[in-house]
């Protein structure tokens, strides 16, 4: 007996340490906020799947719960959650966050900025990634580019805009930089919740509405009421990020920290071919449904935007270092590549 | 002592049972076929940072070695290697393997097709994907969009071309379908070795080049003997892809297989990314150096190139009713987003 006994406490020992040797590796039950409500088309669907692109490949080792605003009730908090380290993770727009840095701005998009690919060529070989963690390094997160949305259109329009004057006073919902834009040529920039959207463009409260895309837009009915679509100029091509918490990302084994990495991009791509492919099909569908009219603004217009544009992130680089910097890199990176976009995209779209 | 061994055996026999639990995990050792030269910009660095990025995810589980022709010998046999079972995977483009069956074509580029956004869409969204596999499945091999390579240009031309007169009998280095279809409007499509083609320009055996863009071309330095750079036509966004052998894919855990599927999907954003910020980078230094005349075709070119590509395309599909199913699939899609192209990515470049 006294050998049995001793006989199964070497086996214990030896099966420990093969167990020790084998599988080191911890379970990491991680925590993502995300800004958009459960169910959001796309964005929803990004988080998601993030996670579990990153769950299926660590073959378990990090679970990633993905919490909709509903839960955690700050949908433009991820910043600070993030930071404090109360969530691991988040996915959420970097202009959000323009109060707590004006240099974070700049990361989604920029009024008569970079397209999608100028974009992802600007952050993957332009210094744009480095520039990103520059910036969020100093919050304590680390982040990646995770999904743009491709161009936004100007938005739905009551009336017909033939100059500049036509613009003096209208009402228009568009919210951040761009709405302070529109302020400056002289709109009157409007904050109204979604849900009274409809009803404030059918009463007149408003006059105009820029939303997402078609394929949120669809559900939205304002082509029903605003059938002047203006091509857009204001938001070429919005990226959301991932952000992690700099300690709990550093903390990870490298596999961990790639999958992370790699999942981001993968989400990237994902979410322009699914807003591509959505729009495409909705748009599809407001056409053929109601008769919508699809204008560019004139060239006064466009002027007096482009230099209301300028004259803001003058503004902001006078008072921010860091966003000047961030400002600059873009600017030099897409003063390189219009000549080839020109030639290349344009031009190609122009000719087929 | 026999209790002693028994003990020994006991241990034994408990410590193999765990280590079969914890790492059941086999190594692969896996070898990839690449098309592309050691050291080609963009693509070798594309197959090796696939490689790497399932190494790492993999914690070493999955390596994968780089083969280049130099070692494989068979650029355009990578198909038959993959198929075979000679290498587990290759990075290659599909278009190269029409002989094998025309329905592959298609996957890479059509001329007057589909953009890189486009591409993506149809590829995610669209039923590419699973188009793709139903081609490739019935080759016993699993494959996978993995790097588009943005638009190509129309190629360098010694003289200006002012209507189709002018392009009837001209050689030009022109592989492939675009080859095919500039044969069909009058000009002789000639191959030459990439070694000898910068004296055979300056010779006059041929009087145009279309080679792959800037970042590659400014090396070969056609600018400086073929001044007219034409816009492009014939390859608006080339994909590249992933090979894998379908019974050995198959036999994969799961985990390896989604880092596989998504190490190419990163690559291939990266790809794009790459390939842009390269190009813009070239297309600048040539610029400085040499005055380069940039041109479109006149409309009777285009049209005529258009109408010998759909003749040909037809000329396929009724050979072929997978090549049939693969070409109206793309139509349907270029068709359904042509006009979201156009009151989106080209009308924002026209007016930023």
């Amino acid at each position: 007996m006294r050998y049995f006994l001793s006989c199964f406490a070497v086996a214990i020992v030896v099966s420990l340490l093969t167990l020790n040797t084998a599988s080191a590796e911890a379970i990491y039950q991680w925590r993502l906020a995300m800004s958009w409500p459960e169910g959001t088309p796309m964005l929803h669907n990004a988080a998601a799947r993030f996670a579990r692109n990153v769950e299926v490949m660590s073959g378990g080792r990090m679970r990633i719960i993905v919490d909709a605003p509903g839960r955690h009730k700050a949908p433009l908090g991820v910043f600070d959650m993030v930071r404090s380290g109360a969530y691991e993770m988040g996915h959420t727009a970097s202009y959000y966050y323009k109060g707590k840095d004006p240099a974070t701005t700049y990361f989604t998009t920029v009024p008569f900025g970079m397209t999608p690919t100028e974009m992802n060529a600007w952050y993957y070989y332009g210094g744009g990634l480095e520039l990103l963690n520059e910036v969020y390094a100093r919050h304590n997160i680390v982040a990646f580019p995770a999904g743009n949305t491709h161009l936004q259109m100007g938005g739905w329009f009551r009336k017909e805009v033939n100059s500049l004057e036509d613009l003096k006073g209208l009402k228009m919902r568009i919210p951040g930089h761009a709405g302070e834009v529109v302020e400056k040529v002289g709109m009157k920039p409007i904050s109204i919740p979604p849900g009274e959207l409809y009803t404030a463009l059918e009463r007149g409260t408003i006059d105009a509405v820029e939303w997402a895309g078609p394929a949120n837009d669809v559900r939205m009915g304002f082509y029903k009421l605003a059938p002047y679509y203006y091509t857009g100029w204001h938001e070429p091509g919005a990226e959301l990020h991932v952000f992690i918490n700099k300690e709990q990302y550093r903390a990870l084994p490298e596999d961990l920290q790639v999958m992370i990495a790699i999942s981001a991009k993968e989400v990237s791509l994902d979410i322009l071919s699914e807003a591509f492919y959505r729009n495409v099909v909705a748009w599809e569908e407001m056409k053929k449904e109601s008769e919508i009219n699809v204008r560019t603004f004139p060239d006064d217009v466009l002027n007096a935007l482009k230099k209301a544009n300028d004259e803001l992130l003058n503004e902001v680089a006078e008072r921010s270092p860091m966003a000047r910097k961030v400002i600059e890199s873009q600017k030099a990176f897409l003063d390189q590549s219009k000549d080839w976009s020109r030639i290349t995209d344009e031009d190609y779209l122009k000719l087929r």
